[in-house]
């Protein structure tokens, strides 16, 4: 894509009210906009690493069986009364409103009582089971406070998948699939090595819960880590008890701040049981599905990416979910031998099907690298006067740092291998 | 995808409560699911549908220069009390919540405000026009009756673009750019034949505003329609006037219900000017932005299809937005011989990339003629005992009912075509 082309500008100054070092970075380079408190519009860098980031969720949960829905975000307070979520004293972070007829609706802060109702249209033996089904959508959340930027929004793309078995026993198959699955979609997107399985609090049907937590000075987590043994306690059940019974000492274990970026939780019958969501077993005798919940943000899993890789000039994208792999920085377009070359360097990059925002912009130099940094494309490639007399282009891998004159012919083999 | 994996299930009877056939052949095939009145969850077959229609609707957008966003849904009502839109009398459709401070906030039922508020960031100068964003997005709106099932729901995924022009007359050449667009589209989901051009009510700004209407007994709309003309106009503009400023009689103009699938419109600076976005012109003054917006919703399009294509038995999906391609029905998966050719053939489709719902179900072979009629799959293709004394399988032809014995080679050699 052209840059002169892209509609989205940079600002040197971050918002004044943003105080997440991702929402200030990813704001400036014209990645989103705020359109109110904990509510962003993803522009068109940001949308692209969104939807590289849904693509490798949506790979990974259909590898494991997940079939893709989308489910209404508008929701009928009576299924919400069966398991007692209505009210905002049980559920506090409901938005509501109404129907011209006066009918109560809420907008989905999460989709189990939903999904329960959908199902007992589907599921009615044990034949029918398991099943896993997913949605990516976006949910509503009213916080009392957004402060953190796209790490804790009021509206946010979620990818939700639910498990409906027969039994304690197959629902543990795919809680084991799940996480093996989580582990790698992080692993995809850059944050494996920071990113922890956690003990966190689980429910009448559970004693725990499983969180992914990357550790990180913005979180809003506070954790017990055991980097030695690649597991966490989240300080809400950080207690002897616990301890003893996954047989961790404190000594081993280090606080640390974390970003919740993924959690899976086993429902039991606690949904199904108030919905009617039911199975004839081999047996013939009626019995309630076993559910399971596997929850993902897309948009909080991008500003993590930031908090993690930056530096004081800008983002620095993993080239799995950067919204271009290659920054193409024509110096001087009106320098003809300059721009003969870029544009024939950007023909061939969109020839191989390499995504480049090429830069041809009629600005300074000093403007295209401050942009290119904060940006954070992982190539930067330079083509100008100087580089031309070297009969090379001037390669940066934003990453590493690393600077390098190479032939393009010699570039571009790299970036194949 | 192997059917005993899917997770739906189709049902005999249409729910009681949807008059729009559409809505009843989708939720008895399994595509959709109503979770209330007007909102509805689109299930995987549903879902793929879908999503090949907003392939086809993202592709024609970027090819006349568009740039993918997501917008909040979530709106700030000082933006559109700036326009004098928050008033409920003013728009009548809209679903309002508060936030936990009391402050309100809207559900986006459109997003001019949202959209021209955020491109204040964007647009200064002529040298950033002209722009065109658009977004692929769920939008609400709190509709009195929602009867025609997803055809005028209150929760529905819709394209909008906008236009960004310096003035009139680049407007003017955008916006002949997007009707052929949207021919395009229409052409590609297979809605062409019957889908005009209407002539609808403009605003301060325009005289006419322009729907794409296709003629169906299921519509809402009433235009006039001259199909030699290849034109229509609303039944809310038809008067004599109009008429001859149009150079049309009304005794070349029919009468026809019709589903408006699409709507674009010359909005002016009606948004800009309240909402101050302006830019500096080559003179150095400053003016406000020319406006366009241009809709369509996938779902609305997709229940369009399925009004327009069907018969007695079930949906007739066009190649194009089919769930898939092929459905390959064994008769009798006990029969070791079936079982091994049907598998053969359904590896040879995936190897090939040709989309294949494979009916490997243990059901009788007058359940699966059924439902495979209903679901309405391009090309039905049966192996069982018969077939395999003829070394050949049976191929029928959806749409045109047209059924043949071929030898798989040669069949597939047909949809290779």
């Amino acid at each position: 894509m052209r840059q002169s082309q892209l509609f989205t500008k940079t600002r040197k100054e971050a918002p004044k009210d943003e105080v997440a070092i991702s929402a200030q970075l990813l704001t400036r380079a014209g990645f989103v906009h705020k359109d109110l408190a904990g509510a962003y519009t993803y522009l068109p860098l940001g949308q692209r690493v969104l939807d590289k980031i849904v693509s490798v969720i949506r790979e990974e949960m259909v590898a494991i069986g997940g079939q893709e829905v989308t489910l209404s975000i508008l929701q009928d307070p009576e299924l919400w009364k069966k398991t007692d979520r209505w009210d905002d004293a049980r559920l506090d972070v409901w938005f509501k409103s109404k129907l011209k007829n006066d009918q109560d609706v809420g907008l989905a802060t999460t989709n189990e009582e939903s999904i329960a109702a959908m199902m007992t249209d589907h599921i009615d033996s044990y034949r029918d089971l398991p099943r896993y089904v997913f949605q990516i959508q976006k949910k509503f959340r009213n916080e009392l406070r957004a402060r953190s930027g796209l790490l804790r929004a009021r509206e946010f793309l979620m990818k939700d998948l639910y498990s409906f078995s027969k039994n304690d026993a197959e629902l543990d198959i795919f809680y084991e699939q799940a996480k093996d699955a989580y582990h790698e979609i992080f692993r995809r997107v850059g944050l494996d090595d920071d990113t922890f399985l956690t003990f966190a609090s689980g429910g009448t049907f559970s004693k725990y819960s499983h969180e992914f937590q990357t550790v990180c000075p913005a979180g809003e987590d506070t954790i017990y880590l055991s980097r030695a043994k690649n597991i966490a306690i989240n300080k809400e059940v950080y207690t002897d008890q616990v301890l003893t019974e996954l047989g961790l000492k404190k000594s081993e274990l280090e606080e640390v701040s974390a970003i919740e970026v993924g959690n899976i939780f086993k429902l039991g019958t606690k949904y199904s049981e108030p919905l009617g969501l039911t199975f004839l077993d081999e047996q013939g005798k009626r019995r309630p599905v076993v559910m399971g919940s596997y929850g993902i943000g897309p948009g909080r899993v991008m500003a993590t990416v930031v908090e993690k890789f930056h530096d004081e000039h800008g983002m620095i994208w993993p080239e799995s979910i950067a919204p271009f792999r290659v920054h193409l920085l024509a110096l001087k377009m009106d320098d003809r031998e300059v721009k003969s070359q870029a544009d024939e360097l950007s023909a061939t990059l969109q020839q191989k099907g390499i995504e480049t925002l090429y830069d041809d912009r009629d600005v300074s130099a000093g403007t295209k690298f401050a942009e290119a940094d904060l940006i954070g494309i992982p190539w930067r490639v330079v083509v100008s006067a100087k580089t031309l007399t070297k009969k090379k282009v001037e390669v940066k891998h934003r990453m590493t740092g690393q600077t390098e004159d190479l032939t393009p012919a010699a570039w571009l083999k790299r970036l194949s291998a």
